[in-house]
């Protein structure tokens, strides 16, 4: 599915993923009065796919992907993980790839369960696949054990994984930016486990299946992973509202301008709510603009 | 909680927690053969709170907590997920205290959504709890933006956590092990940030309510732990099944053989398969003496 996603990125020149992490806040009044069901978790669940269905109704033509974050939806309990995995199925069906963006990690038998995220659960001999994603993000504070299953998943299927290694939040440096003895920092020293571990499975772009999670608000340190990992794509979160801008992105990008792909979340889907332009719930015209805007910033 | 949960393991000398991780392969037939729904995704999550609805009636009276795993029914879509939410209202209904075991671990605003686990969530001014849960497992990767939304709600209300800090898996030194310039490891390093973001929330029996996760297989680091975070209650996961006994323990345990509980899972709710003398699926029977022979190995 990397190769898929690089060709992607290439024919619509969009490194471009739309996170859907609504909360309530971004979603109009007409979409909450249209999904009440009686009880409050199902029509907040309900209000929550209305309204990603109008964001990927508005941008499936101008980019490869949507990232669903599971915990927007977990909030709500099991109606809230309905409502994430009917988004997926929705995205999917207007040819989007779908990025779970789970980070999980736990220990080995664990770290399998989980896995159904991309590989689904086999009940009596029969593969079931509740969740339909392509490619999941991970976290590596266990180690390997938490990487291996899904890193099995990829082996057989067209799948993918990108591991946590420079976070773009504050509190990032915590544990992440710790000098180690041997003068890597711990973040480094996670971009050369993840580079090894990616080895086996790059693709016919030059890069792996086992991709990196490198912070926008970072722009040094991207540049540097970019040098480090060369055969590994980054998922870069932290643009816009986060604080990242397109001129701070060209050191995560290599020579040919590949490599990575750029997440926006608010900056796309609660642009309605930024441009008095689109009135009262125009969420669809101004996430177009929005994507639009984000792709001319990214041509570097 | 801290406070209650002491209070618990002290009346019955029980620091134990049943962890309620089923696979399909502890589930006897006769469960299974009851449990079917059409739809194999929620005959499967069926046969799972059944089978815990068992465990739990066989433990209730014996331990004070019960640790379900999120992955194991996750991975089953929304319809384990909803066994999952069944299973902690079950064990409530029987005055346990129950830990989530999710792991979590995000951005802040995403780490706020996931503190719905303790604290529920917010719709139109009235808070809704889907979860019921009185402890979380969290993940450190990120610092303290993905502790704080937890840490808020333990300021306000009766929940705790546990941050990760050395796990009890093979590969946890991948990462945890690493040296720092410093000359501490990772772990340590973590472990005195765990112990400071606790400091404000140290309970009657002096212990606080934000804890950590310290693996029963490094009985060496658990003791050396155990010292350099004296105000900071651990669950220790790896007993048992993973290989660390009771005899390896001690140095969990303060002085007054407080300061811990251990999990155990597949060695206490799978125990009907490991002895002929309990028969086809006789669940509950053999759950109760492993948790009675779990009890004496840990007297110490």
């Amino acid at each position: 599915m990397i190769d898929a996603l690089i060709s992607r990125i290439d024919a619509l020149d969009a490194p471009i993923v739309v996170g859907l992490d609504p909360t309530p806040e971004m979603i109009p009044q007409r979409i909450f009065a249209a999904s009440q069901q009686g009880c409050p978790l199902k029509s907040m669940s309900a209000a929550l796919l209305t309204f990603n269905r109008e964001i990927i109704d508005a941008v499936y033509d101008l980019v490869p992907m949507v990232k669903p974050q599971i915990a927007m939806y977990e909030r709500y309990g099991a109606d809230g993980i309905l409502a994430y995995i009917e988004t997926i199925a929705y995205a999917k069906a207007k040819g989007l790839i779908v990025i779970a963006d789970i980070k999980r990690g736990d220990i080995a038998s664990t770290a399998e369960a989980y896995s159904s995220h991309i590989g689904g659960v086999e009940i009596n001999g029969q593969r079931h696949d509740p969740w339909q994603s392509d490619f999941v993000t991970l976290n590596p504070y266990l180690g390997y054990d938490s990487i291996k299953p899904f890193a099995d998943i990829c082996a057989e299927n067209n799948k993918g994984m990108f591991v946590l290694v420079k976070t773009s939040n504050k509190s990032s440096g915590d544990l992440q930016d710790l000098q180690l003895s041997n003068g890597m920092k711990v973040y480094e020293h996670m971009a050369d486990l993840v580079s090894d571990w990616g080895r086996a499975f790059v693709g016919k772009h030059s890069y792996s299946k086992i991709g990196a999670v490198v912070g926008a608000t970072f722009p040094e340190q991207g540049r540097e992973l970019r040098k480090r990992m060369p055969h590994t794509f980054f998922l870069v979160p932290g643009y816009g509202a986060q604080g990242g801008a397109g001129k701070d992105l060209r050191g995560f990008f290599d020579a040919e301008n590949k490599g990575c792909i750029v997440n926006s979340s608010r900056g796309i889907i609660a642009a309605w709510q930024k441009d008095s332009r689109f009135g009262e719930g125009n969420v669809q015209d101004a996430a177009r603009e929005a994507v639009i805007t984000m792709k001319k910033d990214l041509q570097l």
